[in-house]
């Protein structure tokens, strides 16, 4: 694998090559890790490459690599660079034959991820994108068992994601990720919404199978001077008559990642927490709640399963399920390479299709965030 | 005290008595518990009451009650009802001249609520709403450390409601209290929003000291054939610039009253849950989140210490919450009696102002949830 | 009722009275409060008392109130005094022909025990104690499912209360509880194993069904010039091969009440802790672990649902658990006053057997606890 | 680095080249991964290993390495069998020259700890030993509070290790871990006190920095035929007075790996939870429980910050604590081949002397555990 972005003053990139390496898998091979080329050169010295894999410039990267005999030259690139620069690399990467995993959301705007998807679709390249909190097992679970219908038809979903670090306008003190997330010549659109936002709105397509048709949105900046969406909440309609609120802030204050989400069909419904990850709540009308825990002795479904590493009761975390987003995109390209027909059971990380759907997330909640004119906005395409 | 409905096939009139017993500062003694007069009757004989006591009609027993000696007569009347059997019988009562603990909401209709505070404002009596959730030692620290400013100013608000126990018609099987619930010539225009979204709407407003000044909202009803909402989800906004999310829902399958609020200011925030009602979360942007437990080692506001009866660490719930609304308003009462001023410790139950802004409430969450043409609406007088 | 102890002085009283009034079943119609006159008298008062029913001694009480016709005269007696006035009390209401609720431990000697028991069975009065954890819905739960053999046969038993609130010599400061609880000379051979022990000691027999038959100790006084333990622990053996650790503490700095019990059987197990009560946790080898909540939608056992006065989801607490005793004792006098069989399900308060089986426990666990050259002592009778 | 053992049939072998890998360090280069031949070629291709690297015994393995220039030889092995096979690889290596991780216990018998120990001072090399909870950043955090005194001087300890899977004689079945586990010729004296006990007291010692210097404990086979111990208990004292109670038991049907410490002081205590092992709870005489989130707001102690990999909020788990000490002892290694000072904040993982300690531990809980003659049994040196 290579790497844009990523380098040792960054953070995401970090996870991103743990999540990578602790499979086995995934070598890093190269990189352009910074603007900045001494920070690259250095960052890519740590990483333990050589210098002459270490390129000042991402472009350089792709000519560079692509001319390298195959059992050399990187095979994919992670891209975990701040939003505006996700597109032109990825690009790039599908134009000289590299598969692609990306950070979310996938691209500055919906323009280009419509760009995207059909480049993907062009060249039949596998591209994963990292919304971490699908590859969580007890996630997997949650799905699966509203896949059979474990709970009747769903006719609820809650989701939220509370964060609290934006609560002061930290982005002028420099020295954080707080820097481009509030600028709007950056991020995009959407500051929270896009940030946690998405995550929230895909964790509740992820987990039900349903897609949005339509949400009524209210988007905020709370911090004086703010250029961008800090806090929004949105009711939802789904495709089969479900409601849903999602909510999304990052001036609850005290709060860091309290990501959580409930689903609630005919006769039950269930509970997942990030700040939990390996519990999952089974509720019931008739009966006691579950604690279906990933290391307990319930059983698990064969998809959250095969999502696991570690011995009973012994718990994961976040590093494990962005590890397994790597390993199910890794098994596909393998098989890609190799000419087989991939286990479908790689199949579900969140790809260039979710990508574009995220994408039009944003513009369709910062379409009716502002507007109070509008009570219900119609899904953008 | 006397009494109007909590015959023993009924529910909430228990609750009432086990709250307004357990300081030894009330005694039932006199009653109309039922339409049915042997229902009536034998509830009378199993609460311990002389038959001359008990009643055949509202009426009756507020007429023969007045004509008693003052040491013998009621004090006050608690009226535990359905909604539509709430105002007739309050009005008599202040004109009576007793006063009148009433259950929420406090009428049928936002018409009959503003006749009723005229009412009270003429008598000069004492209305008691038993919005029982305000009662809790907790909720009340909650506030008095919002009030303080320990948080900065308010941001965000949200609380919810899940309920499941409507999750199937169970009105159609009758013996159950779902009947006039779902019942719009009995319950009022809102269903789950006046029965829990009311309790929800107040404990913010109780716990900001904030007041909604206008909301965008839907309600549905999820089971086919119910004629009044279910389920609902309102955004807020304060006066103040705060914004909140409301969510209440009877078909949310596998809660039982999984109601909490979060509150969060500049710097921090707050949780409580009745689920686990002796616990505060404060959270904080700068250090570890505390663990506010009302038998446990932190000091308490002077507030929620006065409303506490047990000693350290040992598990209050429900019925004393319901318990300190009695209490305080029992005291308020007395202290009429005795031509006494309140100490003001007691003037924070829930009273006819609260209940007029509960059916304040419903009329614009109604007004709001079913017009897809209108974003926000305005709080409606 | 009549009360011995119990002035606005003290505070485990107040329970008492809060726990018998809630269910409109018990009076307080005279009462010695205090050994000082004066604060007896304006105890009685402010517990709305005659003058003539605050007595100066409890001799005079039960000489008084016996020449009083029967239904003017107290049924029963609380008598909510420090050790070593529980015994010559409780005596003389028995001869007196009063029933008895007494506080833990119910004397201040092995010997005093056997001759109240002694005197109980003479006389056929009722006494009972005041164990209040076995008043717990959750807590009768458990030992119903315990007892139908959900788990099979029981192998282990974990229980434990940690308190901290003795972790510095505050007995020398005055005004609290800790002066007489740590005086031998008025609280008996046992500090913490005595106040609290014998709770953790009682709750596992009384869940499990199973009798200690030998132990094996460590008990130790950690706060420099304290003359009782503050802190022990025991490895347990039980009659039918189980084995156990108790586990008591006062000097647990931090901690309040945090009594909890685990059982464990062949297949699964169960948890409960006083800090969350209503919760009782089903552990199971091959299957999820189940909340049962008492307020959930899980179907409680009888017992437990008997004991149990709130709607659905509303938590419950001490008070009410400590009131399930007041109740099911005076459900039972009243049958004894009528000549009726009391019901089955009131017998199960904690009563002179569990009294004097308590008394046993102390005088073996604190002659093995100091001890160091026996291993295990055999149950002392 | 090279394993013996942790063929694809077993599985903390996984759980070691996981945690090896992950931060990039380490490489598989060689193995021996299992005594079947077969399994052991097969096990090394699936881990991308070339057939030459592949051995038939360790034997072979570390003569053959030991020819290799510097830069391809393997710079140490993880030996990951069962405990009777612990020894000699571990003994070889060392006269190999290879630095060595080894799983614990470190030896099937304390003779062989002695030797091994003085075979690691002999040599200058280093050992690492996997008590893997020691690995968690909560626990190194709960560490640095209580060794600055934070609580005052500590009075006691309880841990605990309950795990359910053992409940029936599923050694007997085959295809599990149970096999050499519970038979004494594999696994030395002692089964679940070896098994888990051990980590239990590992971690208390740990954490508290004490040391135990007499225990008085009960062992017991509670599942029929079963010829070690799957149960015990032991009541511990430390060198400076403080008591501990031990309790390990693979008969607590229904839990998994229930790992859980608590220790207090003076002035308050800490608890920590494997179940939710970010979390460290904070304990005070004075003021509210702190809830000391890893991923959250709270300011960590530098050496748990050290050991953190995750952006705020996202929670760690079993494998990244299992990494640190993998990741601790290569940075170690690597200054020891650079002929540096190694960093004083990579001295903490487990090494030979905890080693040889936890023999001691296993030896002296044998010994009293079985023995009903006498209480204490002093540390066996």
């Amino acid at each position: 694998m290579g790497m844009v972005g990523g380098g040792s003053d960054a953070f995401i990139g970090a996870v991103h090559r743990l999540a990578a390496f602790m499979d086995n898998q995934c070598e890093l091979v190269c990189g352009c890790f910074s603007v900045d080329p001494e920070i690259s050169l250095s960052s890519g010295k740590s990483y333990f490459l050589p210098d002459n894999r270490v390129y000042k410039t991402y472009r350089e990267m792709f000519e560079n690599e692509a001319k390298l005999p195959a059992g050399e030259r990187m095979d994919f690139v992670s891209i975990v660079t701040p939003n505006h620069v996700h597109f032109e690399p990825a690009m790039m990467a599908l134009g000289g034959g590299f598969h692609v995993v990306i950070d979310k959301p996938m691209t500055f705007s919906l323009d280009e991820a419509k760009q995207l998807k059909a480049k993907v679709e062009e060249t039949g390249l596998v591209l994963a994108l990292t919304h971490t909190y699908s590859g969580y097992p007890a996630v997997k679970d949650a799905k699966a068992r509203l896949a059979r219908g474990d709970f009747g038809q769903i006719r609820k979903v809650y989701v939220e994601y509370p964060q609290g670090w934006l609560s002061k306008r930290i982005e002028l003190e420099g020295g954080n990720n707080a820097g481009w997330r509030t600028d709007p010549n950056r991020s995009g659109k959407a500051g929270a919404m896009g940030d946690i936002g998405t995550h929230a709105w895909h964790l509740a397509e992820y987990i039900t199978g349903l897609k949005v048709t339509e949400l009524c949105a209210e988007l905020k900046a709370f911090v004086p001077g703010r250029p961008i969406d800090d806090d929004g909440a949105a009711l939802l309609r789904y495709e089969n008559g479900a409601t849903g609120v999602l909510m999304a802030s990052q001036v609850a204050a005290g709060e860091t990642n309290a990501l959580k989400i409930r689903v609630y069909g005919e006769n039950g419904g269930l509970e997942w927490r990030q700040t939990d990850p390996n519990i999952l709540l089974l509720k019931w009308s008739d009966r006691p709640t579950e604690i279906m825990d990933v290391g307990g002795n319930a059983k698990l479904t064969p998809d959250a399963l095969y999502n696991t590493r570690t011995p009973q009761g012994h718990p994961e975390g976040y590093l494990e399920a962005f590890a397994n987003i790597y390993r199910n995109f890794a098994n596909t390209v393998q098989a890609k390479f190799a000419g087989e027909q991939p286990d479908p059971r790689w199949a579900d990380f969140p790809n260039v299709t979710d990508g574009l759907r995220g994408m039009q997330f944003i513009e369709t909640v910062v379409t009716a965030g502002y507007d109070d004119s509008r009570k219900w906005v119609k899904w953008i395409e």
